[in-house]
């Protein structure tokens, strides 16, 4: 791994990465799970660095993962929610960054409702900028953390049959594991009405299907993604019911899985929406180990950027 | 002390303890006391220990004496104020407990308006759960600082005169306070008007007076309870004046009361309804020892549950 | 140095303090500045200290400012952020200041919307109060960073030619600041609409004048302060557009100045209105310094507060 350099770089979205570098966080954050199962939980690796969540939108489980992930490595963690209301006070978005880049932190996490935000604080910040979630466009740990679920329990990407189901269009995990799936050879199904599926030319020679029963037959993992409810209100699609009624992920529709199967949803799940309580809850589900998973992996992000090599 | 093994487990509510876990509470809480007080007010007890404060509803004052009492101990602690708003976008408590477990804190602090909450939290979440309130039901914590206050006081439980002033149908407090002092034989009397007391089935044989001055009159402790005005909206006393008139602990009523009486509130106060601000403020009141008993108190609860025996 | 006694004092305003006082905090947040540019921005100085930022009005960057000063010092910070609603819940402000200081913080930071909050918290909390700005009466930390400022460039504050342009009237820093540097010999002048100076009383001798390029001619030291849009609600000048055309520092504007003028603004600014973007972003400015600079000061004051001499 020591071709892995990312100290004083930035992590603003999968396509960024090589291969070699989304491997390299993967194995880094392999490693730091099981700090959070030690008895004493923290190691001084970050001790004074400074990580600020600067956050434009609220995110509390985002925050939360960021926060958790840099206070076991002993960083120093502040936390900056601002509101629509003190943007409109007059200070840009320009300002806010250059202000707090002024107090000297060493990653700032971004977390803003505009595409190329976090791209932008990082032209002007000096410092490490992590993308924490910048509207529909990208959200680049989401994904290092499902990549790395996959990996730990497939041991491999190649040939992985990965079926994605739902609201395509609109999911910024669903562009960035599209991505980085694609450029680690793995074989691609995407699942939606055709009102939530991105162009085709988009969806880097993926499978396109409309059937959720055909998503599942012979998936190897299946990647099931949050229904927002204010898609509805723009038509398209008609009611959660119809929606559930052909795209929930039901016992019934998992007859139809292979027996080695994993399910993943980067939260918070719509019970009965996309995804049946049973199934949630159920054998077959890593959600909850992604949230694990995920503390390991803005772990690995913030020790790769702070101090160097994996 | 050594039969107190709470590690691992909950504290719930006061009914769960025994006495023998109460007055280990009490004495690990009194020990605790003096870092406070040093120049250097931290011991490293908890370090490498996650604590998270999962507040549904706001609680300055109990989120600020936990995060307090978590930092002395050099636990990291993790403050999350989940709005009624963002439940609303159909995340269930459920969930939101479920994945804050699976990001492996030690203790998780639940606030939240409904009965119950903590109860389920502790049974889902795989790691020690704290109630810090759930709507009208318990706040064990602080029933606890209270027992601490009178002990370091008054030495004893035991034929102990204390009396219970206020709003008792609807204070979680009282409830953990009647459970524990009766059964650490204290001689309880209950003062309220009619529309606030319990049924008296519910008090575990406590007198039962209306009239302050009795409450008072040979009382070695007086409790009062916060009078919350949207209680006037449902009709349960005409005004705070006229309630004021009656049941507020002023100087005059206070001619009544033993010399070495001690007087006791769990803020906030209402001064001049519940409680003139002579008597709060006066040389019987121990309310601001209560705050600082407290941080004592959450730091012996926070290290019993996460390192152990008393 | 050893006439600095500032250990459990408190920060409420800079006429309060000597010009020795203010020297001492100038040499130690020099001192302090270096930490923020080190791998490691941790020194174990404020270890064990408990440090409270208690806002009673949202101010991201004093309150993050604040923060990271105390983290770097490795005092425990806890924020509190009260809001209009919860005050009026009923608990008053001193009952407020009266239960965290029951808790046993070292330093409690107030900000607040009434001028004497700082004042009268010191007088009832037994620990050692900074003032984080108190509506328009005074803000002694940023009054403290912008001479540190000045220190730092131009090595002297004597017959120091200083320009203050803007809404002096209601700004808490211009007050501040006038005062120190008439204190500590400077030649001020102020420079505004004649609806925003206040009575000639009050400035200290200062030269006045409504030409900012008179005030900009030959300035070793322009302090350009924040327009707030709700004083052109009040009547005090006629619309953004025209307090712009005569105030604001633009390159044409700039072109009297003096080659190494250094320009400051204490923040948010407003680009286009009394400071043009080149400027602001320009060669001479220091304004992102100052906000570099106040967490060195702020270190400084929680340090001199805490611990003793400079």
């Amino acid at each position: 791994m020591n071709s892995l350099k990312l100290s004083g770089r930035h992590l603003l979205r999968i396509a960024d990465l090589s291969t070699d570098e989304i491997m390299g966080l993967i194995n880094t954050a392999e490693r730091f799970l099981e700090i959070s199962e030690r008895e004493i939980k923290k190691v001084p690796t970050l001790r004074g660095k400074t990580v600020v969540n600067l956050f434009f939108e609220p995110s509390t489980r985002t925050r939360t993962s960021f926060e958790i992930a840099g206070k076991r490595l002993s960083a120093d963690v502040i936390n900056i929610s601002v509101q629509a209301s003190s943007v409109s006070k007059g200070e840009t978005f320009k300002d806010t960054v250059l202000n707090i880049a002024a107090m000297r932190p060493d990653v700032i996490v971004v977390r803003h409702s505009s595409p190329g935000a976090a791209l932008y604080a990082s032209q002007i910040a000096g410092c490490s900028v992590i993308n924490g979630g910048d509207g529909a466009h990208a959200h680049p740990t989401q994904a290092l953390l499902d990549l790395m679920t996959i990996h730990m329990h497939k041991k491999r990407f190649e040939n992985l049959k990965v079926s994605i189901v739902g609201d395509i269009l609109h999911s910024r995990v669903a562009r960035s594991d599209i991505n980085a799936l694609s450029r680690l050879k793995a074989d691609i199904t995407l699942c939606a009405p055709p009102t939530l599926l991105p162009k085709r030319s988009e969806v880097f020679g993926a499978r396109v299907t409309h059937s959720i029963e055909e998503a599942v037959a012979d998936a190897d993992v299946i990647m099931m993604l949050r229904i927002q409810q204010e898609r509805m209100a723009q038509g398209l699609f008609p009611s959660l019911r119809e929606y559930a009624e052909y795209f929930c992920l039901t016992p019934k529709v998992m007859e139809k899985a292979k027996k080695d199967v994993i399910i993943m949803h980067p939260g918070p799940i719509n019970r009965g929406v996309e995804i049946s309580a049973e199934v949630a809850d159920g054998p077959y589900s890593l959600i909850l180990y992604q949230v694990t998973h995920g503390v390991a992996m803005r772990m690995a992000a913030l020790y790769l950027l702070c101090v160097g090599e994996g």
